[in-house]
């Protein structure tokens, strides 16, 4: 066997067998294969695909390089949620204090921003103090101690798929959907789960823009789940424009916090956000066994809001992984950006659509993301909006407040973030947040 | 610009401009742009391949990425040949030679054994002194002195190939048409030709098995070489088996020498060899302007074998690279293997097909060709035919012999070979060798 037959062998549109992708991801650990094979490999696969045996089997094959982290000492269904990535998405921040509170222990691995999202660690992490590196022990002990834990994937957790990501975020290999799949079920099968729901998000502002590839998406994901003998649901939500009013990483956990109070979410900007944790809360109580639909299991999550269990979750969950819970309790004491810049519109009309994507891509040249692997964040920067899909506006209204340390992209940034904004005279037609619902049995439009 | 974006551009299927390919070109060979997403960037190449422009611009690229030799100082149109590739297809060693006897000077830059196939270089290097690593002045000292000359590749000479060429033999990224006609043509552009003549080989010892891609092959060489401004012709000839009764550079440089003396190739098994040498020879000598035919420059062709001039010309070349001519003069001289091993048959019957591929890829388990970029080649090692095509055979008749000092693969040798024919009960219907003949105008059968 050689790197070269075998990249032929995909090129070709062949299948690969077991044998075949073990050298191949044990050899790309090892190092023997490089880089440079493994990326030809890659946009073979881009190209040809992989069979369903073969993504159950490649999904295995990098599970399996490396450590299975045992939960089963700990009392309880553990269920964990993933996301495909969006603009705003900060769902894990609210859900994770959520489901715990209403006792069904949420173990999650989460990742760094990518691409033009946001991610989970960068959020917690504008939290003084809060700690994402945490050993397997350090992530057993919070989980059983506060019922969730979210960390980053440490180098015990699916090396294949550490080492393999970082190649394909710079070799366009990403957008392939057995690759995808395999790398996001490799590491929640290893995070020690019993029962998993995701979010695939579908439109301007997700990796996967069509409905189309979202769902074929989200069935290889549940697929794969239920494969390997995991209850798996999946939901496709809406990622035309960001979720909530805040993009940027400190912004996003000021605005979980109101949400989580209560004081935020109802009949506001931040609804739809809401309605999605709600939903996927739900899912995952049912799946939990603390409810019995997740009709049920939304009631016990808007309950877990209303009687302030979830957010004092957030806390106790913020104290055990180092973080400083009173920075959460006194948002007003964080430090602030040097520049708050107001976006001003001159049209008239119903806002028609804002461009997800191209938020997000700002957001990075503010200091909420990382341009090149070795950037810093700033945990301050980021986008609010003031104006949502389907607000009437007025010349002279704000559409948004910016802001930065950053005095060089003022202008480009006030000038993207208005473009982001399209209008038209009359309203837009109210479209669903959550499209559809895919389990093992089946695809149902959500209503 | 970033290399994500450009991979991202051609694997959509865009067609990438002049700008864009130049700064892709530029940063492999300047090492700024990483091998892993040069070689994601060739796979996207292979399956969404290069349009008419892209590829003449990709070949200019090349092209000026290194020297291009300036050889009108030398009187005379410059003509050379490139063959594509095929198993025991030495005509380069006979070609040569015979064309710069006949007054055309051939300025050839070779290369080195690939996959299955042989290597001019290889060949030549296996006559004792043989140097094919000439500097530029000592390449155009020999050309003006002798009138062809035989060199590798050197670092002068289109890097961005030799950096790429490199890369794709071990990411299968070999078989695409734009990056072998690019590669091909920039390495002959640099070379100081006024005119070309290809042999692109189809069967399956060639790199391109089918017909139809050894066409549309051989069509963009043409193209590219037209518009470069230098007359290009293009022949398609069959490579179902292997040319002559040799695989082995040693083996093929005593093949060469018996042509070149008109001791075989005459209504023999090597016939085939000499009707595509003679009929490139042909070609070449009429681009040159020596022949106002082909027909003609295939006449001039046999009169050089004839009157002895062109196997002088091969001791005058040989001893102006620095090779042994008297090692030419005295075969018998030269060192033997420690094994020659007669293949034989129980068959009866006829020839019907001979694996060129099989019997490539088993003359390099013999030490004829490298298994590895290190290995070292062993001049001795080799393949003679006992029978081709067409032959009839009775049960204990020699197939083949074999050479080698390895004795661990004598056994799986031999049964590589004997496999590698293909009989049946009745002569197999003639084949002719040289199938199509190429030019600007359109695409003739060869008669």
């Amino acid at each position: 066997m050689t790197p070269v037959e075998l990249i032929k062998k995909k090129r070709e549109g062949s299948t690969l067998n077991e044998e075949e992708l073990r050298w191949l991801i044990q050899g790309y650990v090892a190092g023997t294969i490089p880089d440079y094979q493994m990326s030809a490999f890659l946009m073979a696969c881009f190209f040809q695909g992989m069979s369903e045996e073969e993504t159950l089997t490649f999904t295995r094959l990098m599970l399996h390089s490396g450590d299975v982290i045992d939960l089963s000492d700990i009392p309880g269904i553990k269920v964990d949620k993933h996301s495909t990535g969006g603009v705003g998405d900060k769902v894990s921040l609210i859900l994770a204090p959520i489901v715990a509170a209403c006792g069904v222990p949420v173990p999650m691995i989460s990742g760094r921003g990518l691409g033009h999202t946001g991610g989970t660690l960068d959020k917690l992490e504008s939290i003084p103090g809060f700690r994402t590196a945490l050993s397997i022990p350090e992530y057993k002990s919070v989980i059983r101690k506060v019922g969730a834990v979210l960390i980053g994937q440490t180098n015990e957790i699916v090396p294949a798929d550490k080492k393999m990501y970082a190649l394909r975020d710079v070799t366009a290999t990403v957008e392939c959907i057995p690759l995808i799949a395999g790398s996001i079920m490799s590491k929640k099968l290893a995070e020690g789960i019993d029962a998993l729901v995701l979010d695939v998000k579908t439109g301007r502002g997700a990796f996967m823009q069509s409905y189309a590839r979202s769902l074929e998406l989200a069935q290889t994901l549940v697929r794969i789940g239920t494969g390997f003998g995991k209850e798996t649901v999946a939901f496709i939500t809406d990622m035309s424009q960001p979720l909530g009013t805040t993009i940027g990483n400190w912004l996003e956990v000021v605005e979980s916090v109101e949400c989580l109070k209560g004081k935020r979410g109802h009949d506001d900007a931040s609804s739809d956000l809401m309605e999605v944790t709600h939903v996927l809360a739900g899912a995952m109580l049912m799946l939990g066994k603390k409810a019995k639909t997740i009709a049920e299991g939304v009631e016990l999550s808007r309950a877990s809001i209303a009687n302030g269990s979830a957010y004092r979750k957030l806390l106790e969950l913020t104290a055990a992984q180092g973080g400083d819970a009173s920075a959460l309790e006194n948002l007003e004491r964080y430090p602030l950006p040097r520049h708050s810049i107001e976006v001003k519109t001159m049209d008239t009309g119903y806002v028609a659509e804002i461009d997800s994507l191209e938020l997000g891509l700002t957001s990075i040249t503010l200091g909420a993301g990382r341009g090149l692997i070795e950037d810093t964040i700033d945990p301050k920067a980021g986008i609010v909006l003031s104006k949502k899909v389907g607000d009437s506006i007025d010349a002279g209204d704000t559409l948004a407040v910016f802001y930065t340390d950053r005095e060089a992209v003022l202008e480009p940034a006030r000038d993207r973030i208005r473009k982001a904004f399209r209008f038209q005279p009359t309203p837009p037609q109210q479209k669903p947040i959550i499209l559809s619902y895919v389990e093992k049995g089946g695809v149902k439009t959500w209503m």
